[in-house]
């Protein structure tokens, strides 16, 4: 059992299903102090967060990540239970162990095994730590980042520990992510009876061709880091279940995951546009859950692309698909923002494992960062 | 208080909600009976309904009709109790004063009146009377004119007692309904994570151009008799609620009111060949649940537009509008068939009611109309 395994296994005994912190941070804090660093607690309402600082000079390199962890499902259909870690054919078995635990204790022991060889490193390391990722995350990391702001104090470069491996630990670091705006539009028709239509107005056949439209437009092109721009509905519902009325209104909800060749203005904007020339009543709610980001090449990719080729061999893939993380919360502050962590197959899922090997290889990919971006030379 | 209306009342005392009859039948034969007509009780699974004939010869004229009536909805929303019939103001008070008891009266009376004057009429005349036309109508008239065609007992002239008429009894007959084609289609996609849509297929995105098609499409333009055939959307559900989930099929029920210028072959054929242009997989399932039918001019029709002409000044107007009837099941045998009631304004209503002087006037037009297609001269 590496250091790496044995925190994993501490981590994960602790059962944190969001937004229950049940102990992780303290012990990260516990550590954290004996290597040097400030620790802050910073609760927001039932969500626990910390801040920890080694260090007072730029450039500030983060770990971000969270404790929490998503329900496990019915636990009869785990082969171990999820919140008893174990190894199994070289496999961590546990709720967590791949999102993200198993990536908290790669950054800890990293920076462990970084500090006592660099004792005095140039600019500083921090931990942006929160218990509501999985959740509603509106008491965590956004809470943090508000917190840092109000003081001016800036992060430069952040590696948030989300699992972005697809087969092989290390094949794919995520350099951005699309932005997310959702919105529900409600077509207003006039309810009647199917044998009078005259004296009605069908809501669905309003909607329709508009909504066609929609879904037929081109948003943009995507770049060379976002695919295009995807319109998609996701719910759509008319009707009391009557066979002889016609509805009064028809709801459609819809999502766009977009690029940095769009913003979400444009966004409403060009939907509307297309609603308003159909000539019918509507009301409609825009939700902007995510601004789109992109860490260019830059210190903060090459360390990572470097650290991956020296530690595994393999030349990782800068990707930009996937959902949302809590990237999107520090982005916007400016800073050049990077998902680094381990494969991401059965995340979320019953029975989630990991490679107990790549939480290892990952350990020393992190530290090789850290060796980059602030050692003394 | 006319006899119409002393029977009327008798029928309107009994709370005669769909299925039930509770002995409005057993009076009506009753009464029949002492006219000199033959009772014949046939009762199908939970259904009460009589076939009584008066006569063996053809021309075979048949009043249809119903002793159903649909719920109350909440009784204190009443001004006066649904099952204790009350003329306040000129007008009759209760459920079923308008559909359909106070017509069944007006026959009952109508036929008394005739007989008595022409106890040698021509013909037979006879009663078709069901207590399901306000429920599914599985075990009412559809039943009855199986039995009788079974032993080819042949139905020339059949006058449904639905309330017809607009503002003034007697403004209007209607002398055909259009088809009715119901109709659940499934738009097959492949559900997905909206942030994946490459992995997914958006059944929405698919149905939607074929539904504006569908909506924007011309039948047909109708014909002298029929408005235009009607196209309505009644229901569209998709998703599960989750914003972020593509859903993996679309459910679209619609509906056909149409005319006798296509035929449900043909808007299946045509519905079918628009859905099939755009690609996409699908389940169709099709629902006949009437034909259309029309009464040309001919003795039925002549015979009420002469009586109404004759006890209330008007020129009756031939309409096939509105939603169907009972006279759906009873045209296909070859019959002609022709609604003639009181006004509908407050039919399905809370406080229905209907003038009493128009249900006596309406005693005095089913009467003449015996008198012009049975009396002996």
């Amino acid at each position: 059992m590496t250091p790496t395994l044995e925190l994993a296994f501490e981590l994960i005994r602790r059962p944190s299903v969001t937004p229950d912190d049940e102990g992780c941070q303290a012990l990260m804090m516990e550590r954290l102090a004996a290597a040097g660093f400030s620790n802050e607690a910073l609760r927001f309402g039932e969500v626990d967060n910390f801040w920890s600082r080694r260090g007072s000079e730029g450039p500030l390199v983060c770990f971000a990540g969270h404790t929490d962890v998503v329900p496990t499902g019915p636990e009869k259909n785990w082969h171990n239970p999820p919140f008893e870690p174990a190894i199994i054919d070289g496999m961590l078995h546990g709720r967590g162990a791949a999102d993200m635990k198993g990536s908290l204790a790669a950054f800890l022991v990293a920076t462990e095994n970084f500090v006592k060889k660099h004792p005095d490193h140039k600019g500083s390391i921090a931990y942006l730590i929160t218990s509501d990722e999985e959740g509603p995350a509106k008491n965590g990391t956004v809470k943090v980042v508000e917190t840092l702001q109000a003081r001016n104090e800036k992060i430069d470069m952040c590696i948030v520990g989300e699992p972005s491996s697809t087969s092989l630990v290390g094949d794919t670091v995520k350099n951005g992510r699309r932005g997310s705006l959702g919105c529900v539009l409600t077509v207003k028709g006039k309810q009647g009876h199917v044998a009078y239509p005259h004296l009605a107005k069908n809501p669905v056949h309003l909607a329709a061709p508009a909504l066609a439209e929609l879904a037929a437009e081109q948003w943009d092109q995507g770049n060379d880091f976002f695919p295009a721009t995807s319109f998609q509905i996701s719910n759509i519902n008319a009707g009391t279940g009557a066979t002889n009325v016609i509805p009064g209104d028809c709801e459609v909800v819809f999502n766009f995951r977009f690029s940095t060749e769009v913003t979400a203005d444009i966004l409403q904007q060009r939907s509307e546009a297309i609603l308003d020339k159909h000539g019918f009543d509507y009301d409609i709610e825009w939700n902007l859950s995510g601004q789109p980001f992109l860490t260019d090449r830059g210190p903060l990719v090459e360390a990572a692309v470097d650290a991956i080729k020296a530690v595994t061999g393999r030349d990782t893939e800068l990707s930009t698909a996937g959902g949302t993380s809590d990237g999107r919360f520090i982005a916007p502050t400016g800073a050049q923002v990077l998902e680094l962590g381990p494969c991401n197959a059965t995340i979320h899922q019953v029975n989630e494992h990991v490679s107990a090997d790549d939480l290892n290889t990952l350990t020393t990919i992190y530290e090789r960062m850290l060796e980059q971006l602030l050692a003394n030379d």
